[in-house]
């Protein structure tokens, strides 16, 4: 069991600010579900025969017919003894699937693992055509467009972890970010998390998470990156569920015509440093500053922390996977618990 | 929290031969990660511009440059008292992920939860290019072929759920077989679960295998249909690794100049109901009794349970879902017992 003594090891040396890593983990339950999508038909395709293995015996394979499409993925955790007063749902960026919350690149314990030794009942999810919520490799397409994967260094580069031109092949002569959090020298193993996308996916992605709202709510919402635009829309939809939103790093924000419903739903939105230097996110914090002013005037509540103003620096857009992760999922705690929202 | 109400509800109706399911989980950690897999370089395509989200910055993308494929994802659960002497692995079989040992497409408790509240420390991973393992939608292909998706009614047939040509579009002309076990009024959740899968992948996936044994064993494998082939591939190339290997429903065998290398390998092969009705199993059940016969020869352990045969009847190729899942997991379990790797 060398892993398992490895996994201590680690576990050892962090966490100070977090829930304490070495601490076990009780659970009344566990399990998972697949939710919503639905069926497609592909017809007047020839027939296939496959072996589906090498010595294995042929079949022939109709590919006309009924498909899944657009389902989505949650696996669930409860603690025996929750100290959430509602399930914590986290919803994860672009390109990524719910493993973007579980063990950091480098080893160390994420958020699933620090919300839920809180004492949070947590819902991971893979958005839809992400993970284990399938994509439709169907002989006729399902959504526009292409899906698309991306490299280390893109995400390098556009996540904040070098600045714009900072990737070269050879670790020593990339140029990360001075006093960057982000787990650096483990960028292939984040890669190896990596999974592709449609970038036309909105409308079955929203759809789907309306109907994990609708199954396991009332509940708070962390989202990140992409899924900011989804947990904002589905505050939204259904103010009466969702009792917060923590918006980590929102790549894109809720609908501007429907602020007033988000009168009642406290939002908390989290950034991280370099924003500054970065090509797009500028104008993307800019957004996001200016969704939570017509939220405010509409009479709702909005915090909005750039983690550098309260002493908290060097954080990447992966603010989960960074060095300091637990120092922030202590912050967002606290956010929770002054709302009542946590008795800890 | 109206799901977890329901996920008690449905857990107190079930599990009486398995370990009860309405026992707490108590872990001293768990996590995830991805191991192997190997750096692809796409060069000489043009750039495109892509729009990450409908209303975001554009941004320019660069398809060129290496992608991380053919890694594994592995999620683990380490119970606080492990009764288990070494981990449990669980392998999945093709066109679908790790999903196959978690609750049932019915809501029961699958086999990871039973194993685990047994005192199992469980690794269910996902097979290379599936689920949350990811897949390359790279601009020049890394595999042969194409990615295979199927029906619910492909499986339907397949899986010994229904006999052939069993489906109907309308559920109440199906022709599910008399005695079946399988939760076939869930069998569209069953669908939502499919994964496309490629079948020229098998290189890649023992690859990674091999490196998940290497790196967390010694350990029992539990591998299911096209696994089957792996598990005891691995235990042929690892028998210092592997304490015993329980094949249930193995679609594929070992190598058979290989067998000797399993001589102190014991092995469990399980199989369910329908054999002889079904057009490929009883071929498939016959290239196993011969690697086992061929095991044995050389001087190793093999046990071939058909479970009809003992009593336990009704059961599809996906057993470890069917209505009797934790009947089976129990004979699986005594099987361990009976062999040292499991203490009560």
């Amino acid at each position: 069991m060398k892993h398992i003594g490895m996994a201590f090891a680690i576990a050892a040396g962090t966490a100070l600010s977090g829930a304490a890593s070495a601490q076990p983990i009780s659970l009344s339950d566990m399990g998972s579900f697949h939710i919503g999508g639905e069926q497609f038909v592909v017809s007047g395709e020839p027939i296939k025969e496959v072996k589906f293995t090498a010595g294995g015996v042929p079949l022939k394979i109709d590919p006309n017919g009924t498909y899944m499409v657009g389902q989505m993925y949650v696996q669930y955790f409860i603690p025996q003894a929750p100290k959430g007063a509602v399930p914590l749902l986290m919803w994860h960026g672009g390109g990524l699937s719910g493993v973007t919350y579980e063990t950091t690149p480098d080893g160390r314990q994420g958020w699933l693992n620090d919300f839920l030794r809180r004492g949070w009942p947590v819902y991971n999810s893979d958005a839809v055509e992400r993970g284990r919520s399938s994509w439709p490799a169907t002989a006729k397409p399902v959504w526009e467009g292409e899906p698309v994967l991306v490299t280390a260094a893109n995400a390098y580069e556009r996540f904040r972890i070098g600045g714009p031109d900072s990737w070269s092949d050879d670790p020593a002569k990339r140029k990360l970010l001075p006093g960057s959090q982000f787990p650096a020298d483990q960028i292939q193993q984040f890669a190896r998390q990596f999974v592709p996308r449609w970038t036309t996916t909105d409308v079955p992605t929203l759809k789907a998470y309306l109907e994990l709202v609708d199954k396991v709510c009332p509940c708070v919402l962390l989202v990140h990156s992409q899924a900011g635009k989804f947990g904002m829309q589905a505050a939204q939809l259904r103010p009466e569920k969702i009792r917060a939103v923590v918006a980590v790093e929102p790549a894109e924000v809720g609908d501007m015509d429907k602020v007033a419903a988000m009168k009642n739903v406290p939002m908390m939105m989290v950034y991280g440093d370099y924003i500054e230097q970065d090509l797009r996110w500028p104008k993307i914090r800019a957004n996001g500053a200016r969704f939570a002013e017509a939220v405010r005037q509409a009479g709702g509540q909005v915090d909005e922390v750039d983690l550098p103003k309260i002493g908290i620096k060097g954080n990447s857009h992966m603010v989960m996977m960074d060095k300091n992760n637990l120092e922030v999922s202590a912050v967002i705690n606290d956010w929770l618990a002054k709302r009542g929202l946590y008795k800890p």
